[in-house]
């Protein structure tokens, strides 16, 4: 993974009216990460033939760097457990995260629109489906996860707040590494049952035919050589997001993002194909987010994994003025907004870049190199870490890292009393971390806080979240930024995964899943896997849908366009 | 103004193959806004007949209802009176604010994308040409307003921090009625110069031929009668944002927004338009904001008028739990941000309605119907102004009104201890006010919090946005959120209007002007007029560019789709 990763290049994503093919299947999949891989899966053991076309040299995409816990609202084994997850009470919690400006409890759609509920209901109707016939097909087994905990537990409105997490059986105990077992035991069974998989090729462009409904795609590899195939029954587009197309990230996110840890494929191919195709864009600004080390994004460095776990006790957060501005431990869906506070009467992000500092405690008892944490063991990469032995020589040392990124950071720097400040900082956390209470933001207080604390030193203090820092070096420091998982914003689909048009009917044979497609989770984070849970239930629908459509004419005509 | 508007009904986007059509001119402008007009008339000077079509029964748009200030960088008022404004300086300005994020003070773009400084410089370089042609043709004669400050003049980077700022020269002294008269006298030269103009129709999509160029419009009147105009050069959209399509509002902006003083027609039609003809859409997630009264926009109110001037000096806004969270005075773009802050441990957004409390010293003093302000004077429509004599009263009567809206707000209610809480902020801010001082959001301290203070009682404090508000009653109270002037987000085009497809080249014959297309200002509002200086510019280089259109065939030819 540590090379750059070759990449056919982008060209048009203005469809064609194809007249021959190089192959022929029934359904094209493009994206070989889990919505690709499970898409493809549900669609071939319905009996369609089925081609899987994937940008990178290998599968996996997003997937295969992520922990794939994966949300199953009412699943099989909190059954087993006796846990009552009701669908009113589900979409509820859902939809009280998701547009909590417009939720209305006793409301039929909880506020939710019409689209945005029957996408809610479609997940929570076939997720279980879903993960229990890729478990009986030896695709995806999973082990329950009984006892963690949703991200907003404390809110009222979760009435099943454990439970509803799935993990693929063969990960590891911390639970880290589900995204290679799942992509492994995924892929097998699509080898096993037939799925037809390439890699290497780039869908620049769908084919239809002269009603407008797709026919196929025109790919492309590194060579720029062009491969034509023809779907006859469906396309189903499982490309990922945006992620790594800076100027999208600028002109749709609501907030300003350098990077994430999406695949480095993740360039939006979808907005423009399905643009082109004159689909409806939808959830735009939002995205699956969290802190993420700044150099690595500037970097682009596909080993990139975002800040999930915030690990150490005795490790703060400050701004550049050398102030702590947030409750370090949130979920990372949430730590990342700290980034995004705007000063409106200065004109700037006084947040956009925060400093992580810690201690040789933390280090020594906190390091790992799992879930994206800062602190990593000796032996790993740690070029992002800043080391210094007393708090002046800290800040100069990150001084000077910042030269090499100040220019695309808007020119942030640390302020003069950085270091006196953060001097001052210390002390006041450590009489918080003391106490076990946080007075300024309330560290630790939360369920979730407690989930992605890792592992720290004992003896721990009374909230093991928190511990004071050493006021003798050495201190350590890593730059971090707000950053995206993905996005999670781009064409609409019905819950079936068919692609709307301007006036929400299915483009004929056009289907989208994942990150790719329009998510109708607006700005919220259920819970971990609230990513993956409901994009196994999409690709459940998606990959039975696109089985059942009509066979697709390839019309000799003269093209239009 | 106050009878509901009728507006022909939305039809598909989708483009047609036309073969006939009712009538035809060289170029049909979509939108008699300020925009529209100006497009419409620069077009028509250089000799080609143009038709400008309008949804609304009359001419306007947006435009009618704003004061119409035109930011003109380098404008020949400002060299008669020897100021520089050099066209670098100014870019680096306009670069400064619209992406903090990115600004590089000696970069050659300052950070900006080639396609953001391509547009920045194309109006530096024509707005004053643009501005001077419509002030010599008698179509917008301008006063210059050498006094009034950018929005951000206390940056280092504004070299030329006043007089950048033009005026209708018709309008009245408060300057509130510059979109009138500019309506009524740009409106008088298209009829005089043989514009010829159409209202009470819709555009609903464009016609092209079989290379894919654009060649006529559309139509459709309240009856649903359909109406198609060739337009053998070119057609030019300047219809408007979307600020009333809540739909799009929720996918693409930023921020929880519940609407905004954008005449009611602009529900975002020209990106449904522009992205079925293949356009890229750029901006989306910004706005061109400012605080509104909830209720008008709740009620779609088509008289809204943006919160432009937060007057009162004995006024503050306390959130629900009675404190006062922001600055009242902040420029109103900056102003509006307050309402989105987010709650990452509550999972809420704890200001998006805040209550603006005055007394009567301010109701005496302070009261106005111009520039949006929620002090009204007797007689005005005061529907919502809430009124009591105790601050107890006062939160009753608040919770009284909330009832009606609170299930579109996300359930906000006041919390129990907002009076004795209210009580508190009072005596605080009090302080603030006999000293000047406001040490907790800084009141009154920049130029443009002056400029928009409003008319206030003698004797002032020392700070002339501040007065200590008195703890007997009577007290009022009006609830505000965060809205739109307008959405700055939509098809992106060349700096002359043309709209770019995936691969940024021009779709031909399709232009774009104004609020309906991308704007380059990111999320920047630079200074008053930062909205219709731009658009003057724009529309002068779009209106000469498509004047200069071939002619397209309207070939007769078996649709494509």
């Amino acid at each position: 993974m540590s090379e750059p990763i070759r990449i056919p290049a982008r060209g048009s994503a203005k469809p064609v009216t194809a007249e021959k093919f190089d192959a022929e299947t029934d359904i094209v999949v493009v994206g070989g990460g889990g919505g690709g891989l499970a898409a493809a899966l549900f669609a071939r053991w319905e009996g369609s033939e089925v081609t899987l076309l994937e940008k990178a040299p290998e599968l996996g995409g997003t997937t295969r760097k992520a922990a794939f816990w994966y949300w199953v609202p009412n699943n099989m084994a909190m059954q087993a457990l006796g846990i009552t997850d009701s669908k009113e009470d589900c979409i509820r919690y859902m939809a009280r995260l998701s547009r909590p400006e417009r939720y209305v409890a006793d409301d039929p759609t909880f506020g939710l629109s019409d689209w945005e509920y029957a996408m809610c209901e479609a997940f929570y109707d076939n997720a279980s489906t879903a993960t229990e016939l890729l478990a009986e097909k030896g695709a995806l087994e999973y082990r329950h996860c009984p006892d963690v905990p949703d991200y907003w537990a404390e809110l009222s409105e979760d009435k099943a707040s454990k439970g509803r997490v799935l993990l693929p059986k063969g990960a590891r105990e911390s639970m880290s590494d589900g995204g290679e077992v799942a992509i492994r035991t995924m892929s097998a069974a699509a080898l096993r049952d037939g799925v037809n998989i390439r890699t290497g090729l780039r869908v620049q462009r769908v084919s239809r035919n002269g009603d407008g409904a797709i026919t196929g795609v025109q790919a492309s590899d590194v060579q720029g050589r062009l491969i034509t195939v023809r779907a006859r029954k469906a396309v189903i587009f499982a490309s990922g997001g945006f992620t790594h197309d800076a100027e999208m990230r600028r002109n749709f996110l609501s907030a300003p993002v350098f990077g994430g840890c999406a695949a480095i494929t993740n360039e939006g191919d979808f907005v423009r194909i399905g643009s082109a195709m004159g689909a409806q864009l939808r959830n735009m600004n939002y995205a699956w987010m969290c802190p993420i080390v700044l150099e690595k994004a500037l970097n682009h460095d596909p080993r990139l994994i975002g800040t999930f776990s915030p690990s150490g006790d005795s490790m703060i957060y400050v701004n550049r003025h050398g102030r702590r501005v947030t409750n370090e431990k949130l979920a990372y869906n949430e730590s990342a907004q700290a980034f995004f506070e705007w000063d409106p009467a200065k004109g700037e992000y006084p947040n956009l870049v925060l400093f992580a500092i810690w201690d040789q405690r933390s280090q020594d008892h906190s390091a790992s190199d799992e879930y994206g944490r800062f602190i990593v063991p000796l032996g790993a990469d740690d070029a992002h870490v800043v080391k210094a032995d007393t708090l002046e020589e800290l800040a100069k040392a990150i001084t000077e890292r910042l030269t090499r990124y100040v220019d695309r950071i808007g020119g942030l720097y640390l302020s003069k009393d950085f270091a006196s400040t953060l001097d001052a900082t210390i002390d006041r956390f450590n009489v918080f971390a003391e106490t076990g209470r946080d007075l300024d933001f309330k560290r630790g207080e939360r369920a979730v806080e407690q989930l992605f604390n890792g592992p720290v030193a004992e003896p721990t203090g009374t909230n093991p979240t928190m511990f004071p820092l050493s006021k003798s070096g050495p201190f350590y420091a890593a730059i971090l930024s707000g950053g995206n998982l993905d996005t999670k914003g781009g064409p609409k689909t019905s819950p079936e995964g068919q692609v709307l048009d301007d006036e929400d009917q299915p483009i004929p044979g056009l289907y989208g899943v994942g990150n790719c497609v329009a998510s109708a989770s607006a700005r919220a984070y259920w819970a971990g896997g609230g990513t993956l849970g409901p994009i196994l239930a999409y690709a459940y629908l998606a990959g039975r849908h696109a089985h059942r459509e009509p066979i697709k004419a390839v019309e000799q005509k003269i093209a239009a366009e």
